[in-house]
């Protein structure tokens, strides 16, 4: 048959289109919605078959294919190519005992990845693997299956340096932008810091949204490897990569169900980091009442877990447990975020001190991973690094290097439409909503809307008047200012009361 | 917008599809694959949309929808029509407990099925659905409860008769057909009996399959109530009746998982049954080593997951064990089991002894409810109505009443390509393997080609001289009996051994 480019954007979904008269489509006994194998010039991918009625979309001759389909195949229009019905993936009978509620073991564990991160899952298998393996469903050495088998199943980095820190934080805290300080940071004291971070999922602005204010962080990967060899850190997005590729292909369905089960938390962040050649890493939990770790014993179980995971795969870990209570700096938002961190990097005296403080203190711990730093140095030694402004010139290399981008920090251009939130009566700062506060940011249009979001004026133990600003909202478009007007009105996200009642929490910082 | 329908088949998912430069498709923000809503003439669905970016398919003051959706609108091509983002189903943090193990309520399965009713899941949501009530994650209130909003979700027949009775198999045994049986007895005896049934989902035939052989099953709904009226009974296909419509949607995604867990079986026969409106059920649970259920306590088990629901439901329900050691009958598959049946009500000698007596029995345990006959005297009734040949002239009443097609039972037309497995060596038939003769059967072609199937020769306890014809596979095409022959080879589904191997179950009958 003739390969043909069906003009239809199906995303991530590979559709194959054929003709209902098609001679094959006749003789194999297709079904519209069953998956079939398209071959062409020895490259074959899996697609759902949609059935045409119209010559005009596909001719009785033509495999029609959508566009992604037909990128994957390289091969130009009207090239030979041929259809047949795929073979159910080998992990299924795996797969159904995990349903059943049965233990998996190592090869289990990798011939379900493996097919995961071929795409050869429908969604159904998809999503039946990720709620089965829910909650307490894998025991802490499955999940060591898990992850390693994640690490298989694509490409995995050696950047031959003894020593290749990272640091992750399991997220929920908006305007936690320590890596843009961290960086910078370790860099300049020369550990090999090669941070790749993802864009927002379900968040106001992730790292590499952040970052992408400042410069581009789309960068090939012969580039980024240039770059940190230079400069020993860098910034940038990390979907282009193909590290842990399986990874990507369940968060699109662990997203959509809010399901963040501790086994595949662990998974997916210990897999990405070692995958990309980590060897330390400062693993940040926040504990608070809107964090998505909410008390001590909780973290600590999660840190257990990540620990044995971590000693397993030889990556060396370190766990601290942080200030959850409310959101990090002031800005909740790519440009508001950037604003914040290139006022700590330039010292500014109306710097947010919270994320300084924080982001000193995970330097900290990364700088004494080095053997020659004793245990307690790191602070001191990466508060001078950042007073002295070696900070802010490595990142302004790094951000040369990478591709910069215009930005005043002192006057960054904000959503020009903008509301004010008020204290509706006057006493101390007692809560700020971690999820109310994202929400309303991201119906102001971040991240997609780079100049969106919220500005905090006041933080936990503020004392505030009636009337005082709580936060500034800002957006590009009415209609989103609308939207999050309507959230602020449902909720603030604040609360107003005494002193003594603003919650207590006892973390390393 | 100008509706357009767009002549690509997607089966059961609809698909809307819009040009990238269409000027909603930027405005709204939809991203590819996005739920969407489409309006025209008051009526709306839901579908999942796809990008185009050729003219020739839909324009950019289109909105292209394809097959099945268009006709859902029942509008012409060109009638205006207008699409927005799809409001997230009400029922999703329900679903998100569920997920995350808690108990729900009744209002909690009343919405979540209504909503899978209504279409309104997607395929990652039914999962996720399917998957947290796996195994024994609902109680059997929970499962009073999802039968009971699957019965509320569609419609609920009335047949304003006292007594309305049915029969069920909870299924994995080929051969099976005591319908074809029971209906004309316990017709002729005058109880109102309104069987629906399936066709074959992963069984080499169904009943609607299988009476599809002597007669049309796909009865308009009118035309079935006055048959029923006219007969006391019909056998028709229950695909068309709106009946517990939740339950074929779940069914959508536990087929390709093959789960079958108690509650949602339980939910799926018990909701079917009401809603059909019958007030007395038996149902027939087979007991063997090959059979769904592989043990006395676990059918007991199954047994008061059943008479719970039934009961806090109203319906009058009889459970019986019964032997599953091996298959039902000698035919496998439509046009032999077809054979089967009729040469039991035709009272041939040569009849399949086992279908007749089991057939008896559930006629007689039907006949039972009725008020004015003794507990222990259905069995004779039963047989007095079949040997004298009243149950083959009330089935002959209603193979004609529904539309009768030309059946020679004496010389049934089977496929015309046979194998036959013989006995490697002398001894006594100690197992025969249900799934694997299904499964030859399936691959002769059975269900789709009628003719098709498996004729066993020789059933448990028979003794054999090596050499002897066990079983012949029928098929119609030369790959089909290719692919049954390998099946075969690697396992003829029979077990000889001597006479003390014979398993042993201890069951009603």
């Amino acid at each position: 048959m003739k390969l043909r480019r069906v003009a239809i954007d199906t995303y991530h979904e590979n559709v194959a289109y054929l003709h209902r008269d098609c001679a094959v489509y006749r003789a194999e006994g297709f079904q519209a919605l069953s998956k079939v194998e398209v071959k062409a010039n020895g490259r074959e991918i899996l697609a759902t078959l949609n059935v045409v009625d119209d010559t005009s979309i596909v001719g009785c001759d033509e495999l029609g294919v959508s566009e992604d389909a037909f990128a994957q195949l390289e091969v130009p229009d009207g090239h030979p190519a041929s259809v047949s019905q795929a073979e159910p993936p080998e992990s299924i009978p795996a797969l159904f005992r995990k349903i059943n509620g049965e233990r998996l073991g190592r090869e289990d564990f990798r011939s379900i990845v493996q097919d995961i991160a071929d795409r050869r899952y429908s969604k159904i298998e998809l999503t039946a693997f990720v709620v089965a393996s829910n909650r307490s469903e894998l025991d802490r050495e499955e999940v060591y299956f898990l992850t390693e088998a994640m690490i298989a199943s694509g490409r995995r980095l050696d950047w031959r340096e003894p020593l290749v820190v990272d640091k992750h934080c399991i997220g929920g805290i908006p305007g936690n932008r320590t890596s843009m300080l961290v960086v910078p940071i370790v860099a300049a004291y020369g550990l090999v810091f090669p941070k790749t971070s993802s864009r927002a999922i379900t968040s106001p602005a992730g790292t590499a949204d952040t970052m992408e204010v400042l410069a581009n962080v789309e960068l090939p990967f012969d580039r980024m490897t240039e770059i940190v060899r230079q400069h020993r850190g860098c910034l940038s997005w990390g979907g282009t990569a193909d590290l842990s590729p399986a990874d990507d292909v369940l968060i699109s369905v662990e997203r959509p169900l809010s399901i963040d089960s501790p086994g595949q938390m662990v998974a997916s962040i210990l897999s990405k980091k070692i995958a990309a050649g980590s060897t330390h890493l400062v693993l940040d939990i926040p504990i608070g009442p809107t964090a998505k770790v909410r008390s001590m014993p909780e973290a600590q179980k999660l840190r257990r877990l990540f620990e044995y995971v971590a000693q397993r795969l030889h990556l060396s870990l370190d766990v601290v447990i942080t200030d959850g209570r409310q959101p990090v700096g002031r800005g909740v938002g790519p440009v508001l975020e950037a604003r914040d961190v290139m006022q700590v990097l330039e010292n500014d005296p109306d710097a947010p001190n919270d994320l300084r403080q924080k982001s000193l203190r995970l330097a900290g711990r990364l700088i004494e991973c080095s053997p020659d730093v004793r245990g307690g140095d790191g602070f001191a030694i990466a508060r001078d690094i950042l007073d002295s402004g070696r900070a802010l010139a490595r990142m302004e290399a790094i951000i040369h290097a990478q591709g910069d981008k215009a930005f005043d920090w002192k006057h960054p251009s904000l959503g020009k439409l903008q509301l004010e939130v008020r204290a509706p009566r006057a006493g101390v700062v007692t809560g700020i909503d971690n999820l109310q506060v994202a929400q309303i940011a991201r119906l102001a249009g971040a991240p997609k809307v780079r100049a969106a979001g919220v500005d905090l004026r006041c933080k936990l133990g503020d004392v505030v008047s009636e009337g005082d600003v709580l936060y500034r909202v800002h957006a590009s478009y009415p209609a989103d200012l609308e939207f999050a007007r309507q959230a602020t009105v449902r909720h603030s996200g604040y609360r107003i009361g005494s002193a003594d009642e603003v919650p207590q929490v006892f973390v390393e910082f």
